[in-house]
């Protein structure tokens, strides 16, 4: 019978910074088994479609670690300890683009990136109007190229797999359902 | 200018079986900056949309351990040292639901589950002419609940968030674009 385990037993795994681990000893109710699982502790995420007036895509080229490679995303991060998703979402944007709107962006939907092993929620929004009104503010580590791009690019990029981020696959399919634009 | 970042050290950080870690010292090739970066190693992933003659959908629900809850999937796993993915796809929908066709599974997409920090790659499949023939042949783990759904509930339950896990939806997404029936 499929049912929530009960958690036994909790122990620290390395902290890797970006997340923490833990060990988690836990229980069927129902049948009794038993297992140790590892569970990643991450705060929220968000990511953000920012969309111009022409109706052109702003997306980001970055170096990503575990691919070793450039990656053609949306904007995105960490949320903040107490930082509204939709505010974190904005905010990534301006400081990965430059680009930002006087609307507020709206929220698309809640993803679960893996429940397997992470804990927490992508969440992922749409911010129309975007304009290019200041320089980045990039993080120490982060290096950033900018462009935009027609819908009709972006279609062809997702066939050919040039763009092939799970959530930022996540984002557009979203986009493209609310568009009845498939 | 973004570059690919140079790998100038590497320690291995805690195992967890379902992937290792390790820590990479890298340097930007141009600027010189430098710093520590974890990335998980761990083996591809497969999933598989599981569809029947009559176009139902086999999906599978089952407790999992980062979201504490129980998730609305399809069916899906690691792919073993050596395993073709398409044969990894079609052993995993078979053991989890029982469920197996006389044709080929069709390849759908080659997706990044996470580059910032995952180095794996997540294939995804489209299984048609799907029967149950077998039982379930399950880990000492898992716990599957096994359901035939239509397009129509599983739109609907995209929309409601009841499915809501990244790498299913991103299946959904190929399948939809790829029939025209989003």
């Amino acid at each position: 019978m499929t049912a929530k385990w009960e958690t036994i037993e909790e122990r620290d795994g390395e902290n890797f910074r970006i997340f923490s681990t833990v060990w988690l000893k836990r229980r069927h109710p129902e049948d009794g088994r038993e297992g140790n699982f590892v569970v990643l502790r991450s705060p929220d995420w968000v990511n953000i479609i920012p969309v111009t007036d022409e109706g052109k895509i702003v997306m980001i080229e970055q170096y990503r670690h575990g691919a070793d490679d450039l990656t053609l995303e949306i904007p995105g991060g960490l949320i903040d300890p107490g930082e509204d998703s939709r505010m974190a979402g904005q905010r990534e944007c301006t400081e990965e683009t430059g680009y930002e709107s006087t609307s507020e962006a709206e929220k698309m939907a809640e993803i679960q990136p893996n429940p397997a092993f992470l804990d927490n929620i992508c969440y992922t929004y749409i911010w129309r109007g975007c304009k290019k009104t200041s320089v980045q503010k990039l993080d120490q580590h982060e290096d950033i190229s900018v462009k935009e791009y027609t819908v009709d690019e972006i279609k062809k990029m997702i066939k050919s797999g040039k763009i092939n981020h799970s959530l930022v696959l996540n984002a557009f399919f979203y986009y493209f359902t609310n568009e009845n634009n498939l």
